[in-house]
């Protein structure tokens, strides 16, 4: 917890002061071993980063007088769209994407997601919202990113993305891409063509021939990453890196 | 398993047929739901890829009729050393490295690196090798890279690291970097400068100043990775993504 995200109803009403319990009071006291006096970073939801100096520090709460100094890091410019995936991966890279600083999130199906993974809890609000939280707090960001689901693959590539791809360039990784299209993301200039992007990361096993044909029938491009097959985790941390 | 990875002692002497129990069997089982005839991408340890076509499949042992038929994919020409860290996130470290090509793996102590850690299992023979063989299998790959365990900082800084650098560039990932020298990573460019490059990622909390003076006077150079800190496992994986 590189700082401390705050909501509006953490501020103690007409004050500039936050009482926190909980996760936040128990980081601050056990991993911060912070005491009264000292100073944290701290960031409004979807708002500033500041300063919180601590006022008071019990077993129960903490007690911080806050102010507000400067905007989060800017996003980059990345829609990002992952078929969905086992539920601790899930997590990781909902975590993941938050702290690279993605714009939004759409989980889709594909042919090749396990139709059981639509019944985890990983893909409840209150767990997801988690994820995001942990994400944003690593990379000193406040703005939470949407993340919006679609349990039907026709759906989404004709009525969603569409909407998504208004300019901006669609880029399927897909392990196939290479021998597909003898066209390959090795090259780092290949992300920054167009830095505004929208990127398909599909499921362990890859997007089916017919899904494939339905993203290059939206305008997407499809491409490989290279000779190795990467892990889908492994896969949307490598493209988010080449497209900051 | 995009790959079966054999080892010499899997062959039937004086054949060219192969034989395998345990994980690899089942695997061959119960996800590639092989039957006899089937084909599958196999590699020899250390050598060539190639396809094994399965003889005979039982309940506990497959076997198969080996061909070795082309080179494995070329490793990135990076020497990637990271602070020990926890077990967890260390095994995740370990596959990524193998699956994106590292050519050798350096684990170091730093300051900020709980001591714990260095009694854990993970860093046992038997447990590194287990994630290494999951991360080329992953790749299609057969060369294990080399892991090398430096509990003390010192010898490392000043009697190893600088071998590491012979021919090589040598770039420190910190947190701070941005800030010590106004120089970041963010340009794709800056990793592309000197392709063969010893990567160096602190630990959660990053290096100490002391840590960052010593790899500056044996020639590296401190760079931070822009605004957002990331997790380790995060930082590693982006390092060799730009790097690749």
């Amino acid at each position: 917890m590189n700082l401390i995200l705050l909501s509006p109803s953490d501020l103690i009403p007409n004050t500039s002061r936050v009482l926190l319990t909980g996760r936040r009071q128990a980081h601050v006291r056990e991993v911060h071993r912070a005491a009264a006096g000292d100073v944290l970073i701290v960031g409004m939801e979807n708002g500033k980063v500041g300063e919180g100096r601590i006022l008071r520090l019990t077993a129960r709460e903490v007690e911080m007088e806050v102010r507000f100094l400067s905007d989060p890091p800017a996003k980059i410019p990345v829609i990002l769209c992952v078929a969905l995936m086992r539920p601790p991966v899930f997590k990781r890279v909902l975590q993941t994407a938050a702290t690279m600083g993605v714009e939004e999130i759409h989980v889709i199906h594909t042919q090749r997601v396990e139709k059981s993974f639509w019944q985890s809890t990983a893909i409840k609000g209150v767990s997801i919202q988690e994820q995001l939280v942990l994400g944003l707090e690593q990379a000193r960001d406040t703005v939470i990113p949407g993340v919006m689901f679609h349990k039907r693959f026709k759906p989404f590539v004709e009525d969603v993305l569409p909407g998504l791809l208004k300019g901006r360039q669609g880029i399927v990784a897909d392990p196939a891409g290479d021998l597909i299209r003898g066209h390959t993301l090795n090259s780092k200039d290949e992300l920054s063509v167009c830095p505004r992007k929208v990127l398909l990361v599909g499921p362990e096993g890859g997007f089916i021939p017919h899904e494939i044909t339905k993203f290059r029938d939206a305008g997407c491009r499809v491409a490989g990453l290279g000779p190795r097959i990467l892990r889908v985790e492994t896969a949307v941390t490598s493209l988010l890196a080449r497209s900051a």
